[in-house]
């Protein structure tokens, strides 16, 4: 039995790992952590779980205090507040998941360039291993620190890996138009999330500037070996959850789809997480679940290929990821406590 | 291990049956019906089991066919189409979960009136056990063929049982205002149904008329010991999926908050699926779950008690409630496959 | 041309009487005063209005110093903070028609019990007149500050007033159950009106406590002859606009169907917004107009009468009754400005 | 005054189009056909016409032996059924607005390789005119045959025409991913369109094969002078309205963002319907409008510029645009009638 405490919990992605923590065979619930709602039962924040989970939340300094008592600590807190909390548990011997984004990129100065901040653990930022499970689950067994990677890098290193990898596309010719339902936003108070603003509408935002853009950057440009700049845009979608990433890129050689599809199996033929469809995915169909699905299609007119992803943003893209990384660390089967299908309708 | 066929395995009912099943640690599924998509992968027509469910789609009379296979016989058809299934099913031995309206109404005639059909299955009719655990848990036990009771009528008959059974209500003053998700409309091709329509709108429908209602009066008047007539209105939401009813009742004597509180808490306190809340309840709490949450409130200046229910339509309001009654029937935990939190948001 | 100006014109209501007098042929816009916006264009808060409307907005005490430049004053504002500005605009001639609770409730001790203040201008709540054409009109011609109704009240009242009027229902046996969109809400930023809380779900809220309430009931009273209370549960729909009540009556005497239609046409004969329906209604079919559209069934198994009446929450029960208000004080066509039907899908 | 006939008055453009041209100052409708509904009173139809529009829908042969009492006709069927309707009209002199796809396509090999269909009025494929009024206006002026363009490519070809016309992007580069609300996919009733099927999801579809490709190639060809072969993919968003188009291109020289918003100002300085915005553009502001709002990215990271434009399907998309090609046929200002802001919210 694995102890865990979570700080954050009370955010879209915290309350959702709670969700996936408590039903896990092998894990046992130390300390529920939230600012906003420190001393409240949790069930009180989100009724779904009366009957289910007694705790009440805690604030962030007494799970800080109960810090030897539990054996992983996962962190869903904005970016800049999981340095000092990370330096705590690793000290103490604590496993450390972070959701946020404090130590997804490698490069202090990529860090503080997007999010205006300086690293404060630049240690412990070397250490780090970015949790995409599918890329690196042998480096992940052996970390202290995984970086959760973001909703949208996730759904998109997915899609475009096999074609970098084999070099199938050019490199400066990616394009990626995202799409996320509002859970991206997080659940504080503000009024462009209101359901009257989201609704019937859609939008994009953060063109050219969106913070995911140095994460996809960094890991497209490992897979491909080459430093990578790619345009990304994101869309806000009138729906509580969901992403789609729709991405282009000029191929490099002919290939046809039937053997692309099968490359795309081929590379991930050992992970369970990952559907390669013959049709194009939708969102819905992965909507609860740890799942990426993946369908492709190559225009010979235009001689480009255009590869849609589709996981569940606060799922494969924060926490349920976010629990595979877990069972890896842990030794546990990976699918432990990820075996979930979507629900239809 | 129970072996189980699916009758009607496409509808939204019956793939959320199909969905419960597939992960229930008892169960087996030896065929799945579907009259509309025979001989078709059933992941095809709903890919969110893609990479789970591998078995085609087969037609019913293959289905039937299979009978002597299998211990328990899901039907999720429309009304009038399951007398002959029934019949047969019954024959060889298996026992039957119907999850339409065929065997709720104990009259034929209030049968023939409500559904304009001649029942032609009198003798299962008499031997057939209304599904709702809380009320008729000790004859489901011993239940051949089981009726399931409709959305509507679980979630007002749960709502008013404590009421009835201890008199606090004039029994003619109950009023039933009723809102459901789309998806109990079912999945059928036809234009009031179509997104565009149904969207950014709400409508009553079946004023006076809808076919839930003798079933409802049906049980009420069992548990208040005398015939009851209620006024019964459901209104079209845009969501998916969600059943809220609001029922209203004139008090005939002073009861306050808490001790009613207390009498519902008593009324169910054998019963693992309702929740008895302080507040309100809303249908996203209890969505994806067999739960029903119930919430009261006594306004001393109308002297009549509102007493508000949720469920989700397509589970304790058909599939998963199915799914408790089969735990019954075959002596299982009740909760088996059905420890199911609503995932937010 | 009336001068008119608006203090509260960035809140939903007060941005929809907005875009309704800024097209309005005979009038003309002097300011709008946003607590929230001043100073910003009013077009930066609300986009829709770029190339239409240029006016900034402007701080409430500037508006109050143009009161001698202005034919009629709007107030949108939440309760309790109209008193002052309705002392001096009245002061100085102007008259001010009112979207707020303010002035809507005849007895100050009413208002108090419901509305936890003390009303400090009972000499103008004297003076003032319920803004409900259908059922006030010629004193609305002549009244210098109108309390524009209340949304659920002015659905409800319009609903049953033919019924009370002939006496035809228990006067105390009325029930309402009522639909509201989230827009009901407001624009401020608060978690339960986010996106993500509203979607997907329905719930009841202020069961037996919403202050539209006493409202209703002074205004059936008014009608009935008689002091009347009733249950009025508000519930919260995942859309963004629209009113549906659902209203409850038993019978004091035989009236068949058609000829209460009929009695619905004829009390409503001369009300331009009132469609009497032989179906019953659906919000979407009034969406972005000033109609009330009626639909009644007669249940005979019950004796109960069930009147369902539909609006759009921001226009008849807002900002475009204030208008018809508007063109009814001032010897406009009481149409103009208002011919507008809903836009489907 | 200017008579008119619709033939396809109650799919979703259709009615929207009658929605308009009821209300047209200079405009009288004759005549409203329907192949679904003849016979019915269009307000059955869609009830938010009840107490405005009082015509029963003929079908469409009556509409065809009236085509003599009006002036304009406007077509809005399924692509391949108006040949035969053109030819009867242009012969007895009305000039038609067809909105659907038979006349879009100068090249009648294009036409039959996208839509599968041979072109049988050559003759009348020559004369007619794409009727996009901000690219030609004045050949519209003298038009017997308007072929109003599709949404897709009304938002896409105003998105991108001022930079191909300066070569500021290489032609070679473009990329368009659109995304349109589920009113695109028109009034009939399949399962995809269900509500619960469209909900809570975002899908690609056509991914490459979408019929919008090649007319939106053609038109970005005339104004670029060279054949241009572009990258298309559309998706389904759940909301009733809108379309955004999300346009990529690679700069072929250096502009700043400030002078490329001014030359998009410039390009458009004539054009009442279109706004350039400095921000980027969301459906909602120009619903139910015949709006077309633009904003722009310049990304020098990559070297792309990033267009998003957003429009009303039903509206500039389709039935508003015919109304502005209706006014420059016959002389009207072009904005009789179209004055329209959105509604918020």
């Amino acid at each position: 039995m694995v102890k865990v405490g979570i700080i954050g919990s009370t955010g879209y992605a915290g309350q959702n790992l709670v969700w996936l923590l408590s039903q896990h065979p092998y894990v046992s619930i130390d300390f529920l952590c939230s600012h906003n709602h420190a001393n409240i039962p949790f069930s009180n924040v989100y009724p779904n779980y009366q009957g289910f989970i007694e705790k009440n939340c805690i604030d962030i300094q007494s799970g800080i205090a109960r810090l030897s008592k539990i054996d992983i600590l996962f962190i869903a807190l904005p970016h800049g507040k999981s340095f000092d909390i990370v330096e705590k548990a690793l000290k103490v011997g604590v496993k450390v998941i972070d959701l946020g984004a404090d130590f997804r990129l490698n490069d202090p100065n990529v860090y503080k360039q997007w999010y205006g901040l300086d690293h404060i653990a630049l240690n412990h930022l070397k250490s780090s291993v970015y949790g995409l499970p599918e890329l690196y689950r042998s480096t992940i067994t052996k970390a202290s620190l995984v970086a959760n990677p973001g909703c949208y890098p996730t759904a998109t290193i997915l899609a475009l890996s096999p074609l970098l990898q084999e070099s199938l596309i050019d490199f400066s010719s990616v394009i990626v138009d995202a799409k996320s339902g509002v859970s991206g936003a997080g659940r504080s108070a503000n009024i462009p999330n209101l359901f009257c603003e989201s609704n019937e509408s859609i939008k994009a935002y953060g063109v050219g500037t969106h913070r995911h853009t140095p994460e996809i950057e960094q890991e497209l440009s490992k897979v491909s070996g080459q430093d990578m700049i790619i345009s990304f845009t994101p869309h806000l979608v009138p729906m509580n959850r969901g992403i789609l990433a729709t991405c282009y890129g000029s191929l490099t050689r002919h290939i046809d789809e039937k053997d692309l599809n099968q490359l795309y199996k081929d590379f991930y033929k050992n992970d369970n997480f990952i559907r390669i469809l013959d049709s194009i995915p939708e969102t819905k169909w992965v909507k609860g679940t740890n799942l990426c699905d993946i369908g492709l299609r190559i225009d010979n007119r235009t001689n480009r290929v255009i590869v849609v992803s589709a996981i569940d943003n606060l799922m494969k893209g924060a926490s349920s990821q976010a629990v595979q990384n877990m069972n890896i660390m842990c030794g546990f089967d990976e699918n432990e406590g990820l075996k979930l299908m979507a629900m239809a309708p």
